[in-house]
Order: structure tokens, then sequence, then C-alpha cells
């Protein structure tokens, strides 16, 4: 266990694949998945093609790692949203993702690519919107019966809703750096109609 | 006027840059304008790559010529919604847009890449949203006025929020087929509530 022979490796490991994780979400980002080349990610990093490769060996294999750091970002979304209500949870993540520009415009883009159903990331588009979805249904139904929310529509579409509108108002804010906290707050009032309005 | 041999070549020429759009968009719409090529378009229309580039000397210039069928198409937005209302407007364009789902496609990618500042699209991303905000806003003030909507909010948040989420909603039905006419009444509905609900 304590053996530094094997430490020093296995950490420079995990830190080499964490440098190329983070500028394949910058490449990602300027030039979108398919635009994004292996080769000038390597570069970006002074790191051989092959050495990249050795790590990661395909693209697709380098865009799933980047998705998953969104889900590890964000790991007591559920937990937090049942204790202190779904609308703080949601404006804490869109507060946090002020931080994760890059992320957010990788993310907005592979989103709008994957739509087509040849994409290399379509299954896992359809996946996400799936389970986030179910996730947001579930959330809303728990605080209707806690009393939080007053609204009398339907959870999935309005969880769909949620999601979608979020989408939008992180692009906006990509473009133009419009607030995307207020705009999230006066899409869940209009929707959910809070018993009390969220601050 | 009906010299033959002028009309011919100018039509042929008009025909031409129409497939050359069409071929555009399609492209755009599968791999991002980053990752799109002319070559690709030209090769989708069996023309040389020189002969594209006599009608579309750049890249950019054709990106701007498929950008602007979007405008092109629905020209009389403004003068319909002061008529029948704002919301009965949107949802006309929203159904109409199931008609074009790879212009849609392609600008759901475009805008998402267009985030970024140093994009070739960037202006014309920020001059779309102040000017279609700019136009929502008027004619949400003037539906207020005229009764047919009773919400309290800002018009230009409003108007921007309607966008926003208009944009993320396209997004998730051309995933997976959801019902934009219906995430859009169900938004419609809550942000500006209309004295008539939304048929």
């Amino acid at each position: 266990m304590t053996d530094p022979g094997r430490r020093g490796p296995y950490a420079k490991t995990a830190e080499r694949r964490s440098e190329i994780i983070a500028s394949a979400t910058a490449v990602f980002a300027a030039y979108g998945y398919h635009g994004g080349s292996l080769r000038q990610i390597a570069k970006d990093l002074d790191l051989g093609l092959t050495t990249l490769m050795h790590h990661f060996p395909t693209k697709v294999a380098l865009l799933e790692a980047v998705l998953e750091q969104e889900d590890a970002a964000n790991p007591d979304f559920t937990g937090q949203s049942r204790r202190d209500g779904f609308v703080p949870g949601i404006l804490a993540i869109v507060e946090r993702n002020l931080e994760r520009r890059e992320l957010v415009r990788m993310f907005s883009i592979v989103s709008a690519e994957a739509t087509h159903p040849e994409h290399e990331a379509h299954a896992w588009l359809l996946r996400r919107y799936a389970e986030v979805t179910a996730t947001y249904a579930e959330l809303i139904s728990f605080d209707r019966v806690a009393g939080r929310i007053t609204t009398d529509g339907d959870p999935e579409r309005l969880g769909q809703l949620i999601m979608s509108g979020w989408e939008g108002i992180q692009i906006r804010w990509l473009a133009d750096g419009s607030d995307p906290v207020a705009a999230m707050r006066l899409l869940l009032d209009a929707l959910l109609v809070p018993a009390v309005r969220p601050e």
C-alpha cells in the first residue's frame, strides 16, 4: 500500500489523465466535438499524440471522460434537494456553473451536436435526458407533498421543461453574460409556484 | 426584361446558390460549423470546390447565407403577432419548425458554438439575441395593454426567457422527439398568464 515505487506512477497517470480531460474540455468548447481534434488536445499540453492515445485510445473515449466530469461535480444534488428543496438545489448548481464556463460551453455544443442520431454521444444524450427528467419529476412530486411548491402541473412535463429552459439560459449566459441565476429563478417561480418565492 | 439569354443564367445562379445553401445546412447540422467543410458541402452536390467557391468565396460567407434563411422564413411574425397575439404567433413558428428539422439543428449547433467570442458568427449571435429580445418585449407589452395576457413581469426579462426556453425545447425535440408545441404552450402559459389559455 505504501510502496512509493508503485504509488508514484499511479498518481502521475491520474494527474496526466486529468490534464488531458481539461485540455479536451477547452478544445471541444472552442471547436465542438467534430471540429476538435486529438492532435490539438495533445499539442496544447505539449504531449505527443501517441502518449495521449495511450491514456485515451479513441476520441469518443475521451469525450465520455469529459462528460463524466459533470455528474461527478454534483455528487449530492438529490440528497440536498430533498433536504432543502428542489428550487434551492437547482439554483446552487446554476451558481456553481458560473465558475465552470468552458465545461458548460462544451456541454452545450456537444448536446446540440449529439441530437443527431449518428453522433457518437447520441445514446449518452438520450440517457442523460431520461435520467435527469426522472430525477426532477421525483423531486417536484416530493416538494409538492411537502408543501414547498404549489403547482398543479404534471411533474414529468415540468421537470423536462426546467431542464430545457436551463439549457437555453446557459447558452445565453455564455454568449452575452445575461445573469443565469436570475433567469432560472424567474422560470422556477413561474413553473413551480413556490410557497415562498425563491430568493 | 424578357431576354431569355439573360434570364437563363440568372435563374441558374439562384438555383445553384439555393442548392449549396441546402447542402451547407445539412452538413453544418451534422458536423457543426467548425467540423463541416466546404469540400464536403461541394462533394454532396457533385460540385467542384472551385465552383462552390465561385458562389461563396469563404466558409463564413456561406454560414451567413445559411443563417439568413431563418429570418426569411418568418417574414410577417411581428404583424401576425400584433393581429392575433404573441402566443399564437410564437406557436405558429414552433409548428412550422417541425418541418425544418435540419435547419433547426444547424441553428442549435451554430448558436452553441458561436457563444465563443472568437467564433466567426459570434457578432451575428449577439445581434440576433438583442433583436429578438427587443421584438418579444415589445409584443409582450402590446398584448398586456390589449388585455390578452395578465403577467406583471418585466417584458424584457420575459422575452429573453421565452427565447432561451424555446432554444432548449427545440434541442430536446431534435434529440428524442419530445413535443415542442406542448412544451412551448406550457412555458408561455406559465410566464405570460394568458387571459384565455393557449389552445
